[in-house]
């Protein structure tokens, strides 16, 4: 199962009663990887077992995670569920569009997760930041919170539609089959130390306006797509700049 | 709204917390007539309100029967949902089918209602037989059983979709009004200025693979469509970490 379908990943999800409907609503359609993020009431939780209505088996490899970062350190193309559109340079698309753009990338070998976020308030834009493209629903825009076990399920349900489908799944050759997405774990380090840098650099500033500037900053290559050579070339361009004017080796 | 979508009938359930959520997913696609035939717990129910989380007026115009043929004594035509094939002579369709079929009839002045079955097991054969259509789901058939909010939220979801408001987002990166792609000779600049940094950090060596070098850095940033924001940031980047280590003011 492990590259066949999306990863699902719930951030901060407060009721085990969702936990467990999600995981039910996964095995109705044949996704089986399951991770959380900071369950508030721990993991374990028994309530997640009676609500997933023997979908056990997803419980059971369930990984817990304490930051989305590390969450998502193995993947390669990520998604972000949302409700509004927010101010970030993201592709947006709908369940069937996403849906397609998943098959495609996992035909190509590719590790993908989608991210839901906690019940009330669903994703920070830190959070959404980590993604490579918006999944949004068509909700009626007079009652548009959706529960979190539905937001799920339709995933769950387009993706099984078209899956079953079978003709419509695109299979696709790898475009570069030498190149491979950097993973996620790749891209944090590569941002790590451009921000170290830059922190040192005084660029940062004032310290209000960090986070947002990180923000952009690292949007820009997130919407990039980088490759682990990418990543490579990027980080030796940034050890090659800040060395020069030392007049020694640098870091 | 009386007339306008089909009305869901929820025969026996059992959780007030279901019929809650039902009205939830049905605000959520707008779909506006709940009624419940038997529910167990009886009516009004204080979980079916906190469950729903603000879809009230659903709540408060719920009308509650004691027999399927009294709830649906109105309606023209009915639908009943079924997991499982049935040893009936009636017409099955998947939820896309079914929405068009009711579309035409609602647009014909019928009055349709669907029929959702209790949590365990669903709609009794003689439930079932009141029904001019079943309505199934494509579901994973080692894991078919759908929790009953959850079948009553992909009818509405397909319902919507189909509707003029319902169109599902087009892929693509939102417009940002105040965000303009770079002009090429922003571009140009900005890789001018790297080159030269580069340059003169001596990372694009040896000579004869500075082309084929210059090409693939000019390429990680052709890839992302930078707007004429992101290069501003980007050439402060620059200027910033070639500054750092001289100690003064640099460029």
């Amino acid at each position: 199962m492990t590259n066949s379908a999306p990863v699902i990943v719930l951030v901060d999800p407060q009721l085990g009663e969702n936990i467990g409907m999600a995981a039910r609503a996964m095995a109705n359609f044949g996704l089986g990887e399951l991770r959380l993020v900071n369950p508030r009431d721990g993991w374990p939780n028994e309530r997640a077992e009676v609500a997933a209505s023997g979908a056990p088996d997803i419980l059971e490899n369930v990984q817990v995670f304490d930051s989305v970062a590390e969450a998502i350190g193995d993947l390669q193309y990520v998604v972000a569920t949302t409700a509004r559109a927010r101010d970030m340079v993201k592709p947006v698309s709908g369940p069937k569009a996403m849906t397609a753009e998943l098959q495609k990338r996992i035909g190509n070998d590719q590790k993908t997760g989608i991210l839901f976020g906690r019940e009330k308030w669903g994703l920070t834009n830190d959070e959404a930041a980590h993604a490579d493209h918006l999944l949004t629903y068509p909700v009626n825009p007079e009652f548009s919170s959706l529960n979190l076990s539905q937001a799920v399920l339709l995933f769950g349900y387009e993706w099984y539609s078209a899956s079953d489908a079978g003709g419509e799944v695109e299979g696709g050759v790898p475009d570069h089959p030498d190149r491979q997405p950097a993973t996620r774990q790749e891209l944090v380090y590569f941002f790590e130390h451009l921000e170290e840098e830059l922190d040192k650099a005084g660029f940062l500033r004032p310290p209000e306006k960090r986070p947002s500037m990180v923000r952009s900053i690292r949007n820009i290559f997130h919407r990039t797509e980088l490759t682990d050579q990418d990543v490579r070339t990027l980080r030796g361009i940034i050890v090659s700049l800040t060395r020069t004017f030392a007049g020694g080796e640098g870091r």
